[in-house]
């Protein structure tokens, strides 16, 4: 039982990539799990994926005792939810199915319980148009693979209670996350427009034979991702524009945001804009100058490039000497 | 004295935050450097730099006897690059300036040495407008910091001569660095096109209140920005398709395109894009099953984990439990 929340046992609908990870890093905090899918194959495939990630779960740090045999596969969706204080939800991202399936997981569910889809473009509005409990569900989308990345964007909708978010965070930081609570509902949330933007120039660059998908890649992993995993576009961008950070960069830099470098137009920079940009990084940044960053970015670097290194592609790979 | 490429001196022209990273980056891997820079506390700022840089140098591996204290400073620009093999171009993003220094370094150097010009933005051919031996111009666009990231981004002009692209590609392998070649000339090349519709996406957010800067950098670190330092958006998605791939991953995910997801529309996804990435995708894969890519990322995702918890942000930050 857990000591926060009370939330011990949880059913997860749905065990394709994205349950079978929620289903792995439950079971590895000591949480019950109850799992549910009509495919015929669904607990072999789901029983193969645990054993394949509980060696990675193994090396993070797991729950005393914990085993994927921990978990019980029940067939019947209502039976497999009754007595859940949570269930995640991870059906294909169709919104009749996604109707339809919250509609019988609220009835079948206890009157307490907790309901969180893992949809990544779906609002939690929308979803509470098919939950007979919409007081009661909200979206936690989480990314692959779950059982290892901390990131879930917790979105509320319209008819969400204020406790069921703090519950549901609450719970999320109890599994290892990292809960992200987005301010407005919006398709895509947040994390995945910010992906979808990049993929979406990506597409163009390779169809009009800039670059392959091959180079396209090895132009994020030798440059932006080694830093992101450390420091998000914002506070680089803050660090770019010297001592003055933010707001030097806009002054030097804004003008690009006219010239036709991508597909997508920028917003137009406001004063608004500029504040919220500037305060947003300065208030990020603490009272940290971009020389103390930039020395904790350098001993990042040099420890995530030793590290990179044993990993990035093989030796028939465009970039490799 | 170079083996492959006899570049064994280089003149840096600019001296700001690239210029400074380029300078420590030689002077590492044993090549002698000129550097030059109009302004009047140019060369302290410079010397200041070089020491904040070399003990991340020094982590990396550096050559033997090479010092900070190698370093030449001479403030008359014709000078500074009369007997360089290589001179790297860093002067801010206009192109009337550009063209004006271009124009110089081209009178003064010697008559076989490569300029390679740092722009982020303007294609070569437009910079060869504004230079007296065009054949030896080219786009070498680096990444801040520019000592620790390997990625440059190589670009030939219509009047570049090939055999200076295949000795600049050996000179920038030489001080370390993973060049990409850049297969057409495009304002921001790849990597900056990726960033910055990311970059633009992040501000529409911003501007439309769904998030704050600090939020979305959390969206990256947490998320994405951990699987993109050893795998990019391609060979991601490929996976996110299970065992078949991005073939199944673009009819999966494909009509999400449509979705106003973005401020960014998407290419019309034609059978001819489709091809493109999926055999991208299939090659870049090599012989290896979306499980066993699954493996190895997992494998790194445990390390980078163990290693990015260090270095996240503060405890004042919104995400720290």
């Amino acid at each position: 039982m857990n000591q926060k929340t009370n939330i011990s046992q949880i059913a997860v609908v749905g065990t394709g990539v994205i349950g079978a990870g929620w289903i792995a890093r439950c079971l590895a905090h000591g949480i019950q799990v109850i799992a549910t899918d009509p495919a015929p194959d669904a607990e072999a495939n789901l029983r193969k994926s645990l054993q394949q990630a509980w060696p990675s779960l193994e090396k993070t740090g797991i729950s005393p005792g914990t085993s994927p045999e921990d978990l019980i596969f029940e067939t019947d969706m209502a039976k497999a939810v009754e007595k859940a204080d949570l269930i995640q939800e991870n059906v294909p991202e169709v919104l009749e199915l996604k109707h339809q399936v919250l509609g019988a997981i609220s009835q079948a569910c206890r009157k307490d319980a907790i309901i969180a889809s893992s949809t990544s473009g779906i609002t939690p509005s929308v979803l509470q148009q098919g939950c007979h409990c919409p007081e009661r569900l909200l979206v936690a989308h989480p990314f692959n693979p779950v059982y290892l990345l901390p990131l879930v964007e917790l979105v509320a909708g319209e008819k969400t209670e204020p406790a069921v978010l703090t519950r549901a965070e609450s719970f999320y930081k109890e599994i290892g996350m990292k809960p992200l609570i987005v301010r407005r509902e919006v398709e895509g949330h947040v994390a995945d427009r910010l992906m979808e933007a990049l993929w979406r120039e990506a597409l163009h660059i390779v169809n009009e034979d800039i670059a392959t998908t091959e180079e396209i890649d090895a132009a994020i992993i030798y440059g932006a991702g080694l830093r992101w995993a450390q420091m998000g576009p914002f506070l680089t961008f803050h660090m770019a524009g010297g001592e003055a950070g933010m707001r030097h960069m806009l002054k030097q830099f804004g003008p690009a945001l006219k010239l036709p470098w991508t597909k997508l137009e920028a917003p137009e920079l406001t004063e608004d804009l500029k504040e919220k940009v500037i305060n947003g990084c300065e208030t990020h940044a603490g009272n940290k100058s971009v020389t103390a960053l930039a020395a904790k970015r350098d001993e990042f670097l040099v420890e995530v490039l030793q590290l990179a290194e044993k990993y990035w592609p093989e030796p028939q790979s465009i970039m490799k000497k």
